[in-house]
């Protein structure tokens, strides 16, 4: 195991504590755990488990109680095949089939119940690489066996070193064979700086920055392949951070702009989110079932933003009391659209960037105004 | 000193960092620290200091950064008498004169801006005998001077043992010292039951019961005595946790409710948070330099309730991100605005409970419901 010692003691103390023999079980595919998901949650109990060559052996009398009924029955809910994810919320295990099933169940659930796609339109995946945007390239492939409509994949270069080129790699690789469109654009060549270099300049908040310039490369070249809609990678875990912070940060309104932009203008692309209702661990596990094998860590300059620190609040407090995500994204719903309600009688209107002709509720986009400054 | 050698431990490690002489500082009257106010963030920040003789005296070179100016000036800023607060976000060091006046003038900007009281209404105030409650009678007592109205108090007893008893000493020691009219209730004599032995039945979940039960016998005992506002110790610190829950619990619209009753009725007393523009650890200090004496700590059951686990997420982001808590406060005032407007069109109406005849939603009150299940 390539695992780090502290993460390769508590795998190997839970596995432990459950009765399993260590060697039944395959953390991941080279054997590390994926320290951005956290399969061993901080209670000690494991959230997902990859089953290497056989279930589970419960010593007689000595099941956990969190596994439940489950723990008598460590086969597939379903086919009674060899498992290999536990769900604890569901107290199942499920085979690599029938979890992929139940998860494309549940992103088409989400697209119809948002009318995120409709049958025929170009749509793009924003893929990085990693297990996100991995996963939601996955997701709509086997969504078009229901819903026809046409897929490209738009990758952004940053340009973070040791972080972004490898998962771009896997990205590249992937599409290739699945025969899927891809087209990639850097910040070197569209905005004339990587992110690194403007990191490099001193500015306190790269990611800002980041998510600023990176949106206005999707939007526009978004528009130039003539797509319909931007699909992005953010899961349930995305969805709860980002109400926390419009709370925190004292952006209220914010609510009002997550399904739909607020303002309809032709050359606004509208972004959905297929896989907003679905955890971030079972997003990382159907990417791993899909043969994603590369763990990018934590992009080097995570630590500075505030999403962060609140990331981990929130899985402290979901640790504590599960269905806390849960809860905070449906409370963003409501919100959205009670939000959103309030805002339609101010008439509001987008403008033409000066310098960029990119759509911007001021004379100048923030991307040109962030540019000039640097 | 009677604090716990951890706490003490951290204190001298801080004001050896700062140059202090650890004799010249008091933490609290009786050398105490108040663990629930922590003076001392996670940081190694101290956020308020008690001067026992003398200002700190720094060597020559060495005051802290965050200490900034205040370092070297380290006398009261408005009269160069010597300090018993320093407020680290205005870099300034306080007298105990100049500390209550600048309390005093926030609560009557806050109680004017949101016409909490009005000339010659007659008020209650909710008072438990803990630092907030003790806080709030002495602000509103300074407030009459500018603002003549009458005021009485109102205290429950919940009936926890070795928590709420010296607490209540503390509130009726005061209201004869001060010659405020005080009223007690008790669960025991109201409820038939106090909650600890609700909570000695197994119930999950005490602090929901405490709430709802003390609710009520605020709202109807205030209605007896003929008053027009019930004032609530809520601080800046309860207002940005109600803000987390409502989101956490799934409960948006609750936003709506937190100024003003989202309904009028006559047997509704609205209730005031004068203190809710006022941190914590500052409300702490205003009461100890009004003699509070008494750290009550933490309530027993505290530690079941999920509001104690986000007040230390919250604590913790604050630490990290200082402004945290008022951001978050901001964030509210403007969802309670439109959330009550959405509220609007909805025709909500009160019915009184079939079996006390207090307000409520339904046909029955919560508490009547609580109480029968019991």
């Amino acid at each position: 195991m390539k695992t780090t010692a502290s993460s390769e003691m508590e795998m190997i103390e839970l596995l432990y504590s459950l009765g399993i023999p260590a060697e039944a079980v395959l953390v991941s595919r080279h054997g590390k755990l994926f320290p951005e998901t956290a399969q061993i949650s901080k209670s000690g109990e494991a959230e997902i488990i990859f089953y290497k060559h056989k279930p589970p052996q419960f010593r007689p009398g000595e099941p956990p109680s969190h596994w439940k009924r489950a723990a008598y029955s460590p086969n597939c809910a379903y086919c009674k095949s060899a498992p290999a994810v536990y769900l604890p919320y569901a107290a199942q295990h499920l085979c690599p089939k029938h979890f992929r099933r139940l998860f494309e169940k549940r992103v088409k659930r989400t697209v119809r119940s948002y009318g995120m796609v409709k049958k025929g339109e170009r749509a793009g995946v924003a893929l990085s690489g990693g297990k996100d945007s991995y996963s939601l390239l996955h997701a709509l492939i086997s969504l078009r066996e229901a819903l026809p409509f046409e897929l490209v994949a738009i990758t952004v270069d940053e340009g973070i070193p040791g972080y972004r080129n490898r998962a771009i790699e896997v990205s590249k690789k992937r599409c290739r064979e699945l025969g899927i469109e891809q087209h990639i654009y850097s910040f070197r060549e569209e905005h004339g700086k990587t992110i690194e270099e403007i990191a490099d300049q001193g500015k306190e908040n790269p990611c800002s920055y980041c998510g600023v310039l990176r949106r206005k490369i999707l939007n526009s070249k978004a528009r130039e392949l003539g797509l319909d809609k931007i699909a992005i990678g953010h899961n349930l875990d995305d969805v709860a951070q980002t109400a926390m912070l419009n709370l925190i940060r004292n952006e209220p309104l914010r609510f009002a702009r997550f399904n739909e932009p607020l303002i309809e203008n032709e050359k606004l692309i509208p972004r959905i989110r297929p896989l907003r209702d679905i955890r971030e661990k079972e997003v990382a596990a159907y990417a791993f079932l899909h043969g994603h094998n590369y763990d990018s860590g934590r992009c080097p300059h995570a630590a500075t933003a505030l999403r962060w620190s609140v990331r981990h609040e929130l899985n402290s407090l979901e640790d504590q009391y599960p269905g806390t995500k849960s809860r905070i994204a449906s409370s963003f719903n409501t919100l959205q659209g009670i939000v959103k309600d309030s805002l339609k009688e101010k008439r509001l209107e987008l403008n033409e960037c000066r310098i960029c002709g990119e759509p911007c509720s001021e004379e100048v986009c923030m991307a040109c105004k962030m540019l000039s400054d640097l």
